[in-house]
């Protein structure tokens, strides 16, 4: 079979999560030697909250299908966790969140300062990480995905409640905040397994179109999913008016009439639940969940297609797994 | 003259700054290209708000006494302004600081989440720069410096309204939330002009005493300072409940019985300008602010003794600055 099941996926996920803790553990024992225990309590209650580690294990599974083998893999690899925790902590400073996967968000725990200074460890830490064992180019690459995220937020602070938004300005914003680092993610571990230009070029273009479809998915979760699963309240994005490709689509698609009542929802009161049931069902009458869900898939198939130069290579597990989590990506609930 | 006095200090300290801020422009070029326009507005209102540049010209007079010439170097020198500007900005959203040097904080002037954005994208750009820059090592340093400077932040949260605070403890806070940068500064200068162990200690050395004074001056002016010339509302740090140097020497001289009305006040109504009155009476009557100057004092005395191994060497020019900005710390107001 050249795709991992979900239930192989699961284990093999849930295996090399083990051997990463144990990375980040030790690597935090280096790293806090000497520092204050509060800093090291904040950043564990962070770090050990139940993430799914994907950025890592893309990691992995990309050195691994370069031909890297043995266990030096997982500290490299945690630099992904670190920036992306340091990412969510700050995230959630910014849009004042006070929970997070289920449980109270760093900043409501221990407080703003705390937040922001525990990110700009994890944010310190990883570049570390990354500049000692990917050397110079993969800080470079890594840097230049870092900026690039900061970029893409901005963008889309230039485009809250615009319902002029195209889709492929909303695609220039993801890009950015979201496709860009996991597609650096991939071509780090192709860089780290002294991969071919080929190779780093497969892994980065399945990154991108993974992250992509990743983020078009977060999205209708965003509308659709169950909180007792996301973790989130729904309808997040609308009330901060943020438009996203499902009510994108269905504006492009619906009559003057129709979206300008709309236009003028949004730009009123978002808070009001009422109006989200109104949005959400106007999302439905012309099916943009429907059709944002078939431009995820089309992009998961893209970045299958990607991994295609590893075929025949001596990659097997690693790339079923590759392939396996480009399905998960359109399976998850969460 | 073996020091520089302070006219010719503030000239030479003028044309460097120039060349940095050509550099910085050149380089946020660069890193800016393509990127959203408010990023690079946001970016430009924070970096060229009349900053001092002392970090950025300690790397270069470092670099220049272990014998570097030439303009390259103040492409690496910006990566210390950015850091250094990236925590302002975040320091800035962590205290809901409104003013700095004078004017909006970029919080208060482009909001909470351009202000974290905007540091971050700082904060990974600097140390893209000494990764490509001064190599592994001087990434590792860096490094080093950053993390330590969030575990001082920490370990001073930890201390918040404390009246039991030791020196030492307040030492061990403003080596590492000031010093062990500016002490990176002065070694990775070293480091990036290839020098000997000798010269990066010594430089190092250096560095950590001025941060110590540097630090120590910032905290006699919080409480003497004029508004008009530091932009800073005073007695911050008394309405924080950070207890420094002046309060700490005071206290340990006092009475049992004053002891106790002081740390009452303390614990109390921080935010009352009578209290801060009778604090600073207080410091006064026990020549705390008289105390910790003769210790910054001492603390530069060190620092120009840790520069004799250059000494005789082709250094002339700039050791004599190195020697003029230490004065300069001890003779600043602002």
């Amino acid at each position: 079979m050249k795709t991992a099941d979900p239930s192989e996926l699961k284990h093999f996920a849930g295996r090399e999560a083990v051997a990463l803790e144990d990375a980040m553990q030790q690597d935090l024992d280096t790293g806090l030697a000497g520092c204050d225990p509060l800093l090291a309590e904040v950043l564990k209650y962070a770090l050990f909250g139940g993430g799914k580690r994907i950025r890592p294990l893309l990691f992995i599974l990309s050195a691994r299908v370069c031909g890297v083998s043995g266990t030096d893999v997982y500290t490299p690899a945690a630099a992904f966790e670190y920036l992306h925790v340091a990412t969510l902590i700050h995230d959630d400073v910014i849009d004042n969140a006070g929970e997070r996967r289920g449980r109270a968000s760093v900043g409501r725990r221990y407080g703003t300062a705390a937040a922001i200074l525990a990110g700009d460890w994890l944010h310190a830490r990883s570049m570390h990480l990354v500049g000692q064992l990917a050397g110079p180019e993969g800080l470079e690459v890594f840097c230049r995905s870092t900026a690039g995220m900061v970029d893409g937020e901005f963008l889309q602070l230039r485009h809250v409640a615009d319902c002029e938004i195209t889709e492929e300005q909303y695609f220039a914003i993801i890009h950015r905040k979201t496709a860009l680092l996991i597609a650096s993610t991939c071509e780090m571990g192709a860089i780290y397994a002294g991969g071919s230009a080929k190779q780093r070029e497969a892994l980065a273009s399945y990154g991108a179109r993974l992250g992509e479809a990743f983020q078009v998915i977060d999205d209708l979760l965003d509308y659709q999913g169950i909180t007792a699963a996301t973790g989130k309240r729904t309808g997040n994005d609308f009330c901060e008016g943020k438009l996203t490709l499902p009510l994108i689509l269905a504006l492009a698609r619906a009559d003057a009439a129709k979206r300008e009542s709309i236009t003028a929802i949004i730009a009123g009161e978002r808070q009001d639940p009422d109006h989200l049931i109104i949005v959400t069902r106007f999302i439905e009458q012309h099916n943009g969940f429907g059709l944002a869900r078939a431009t995820a898939e089309a992009m998961i198939d893209e970045a299958i297609a990607a991994l295609s130069i590893f075929e025949g290579e001596d990659a097997g597990e690693h790339l079923r797994m590759l392939r396996g989590l480009a399905g998960y990506v359109l399976a998850r609930n969460r």
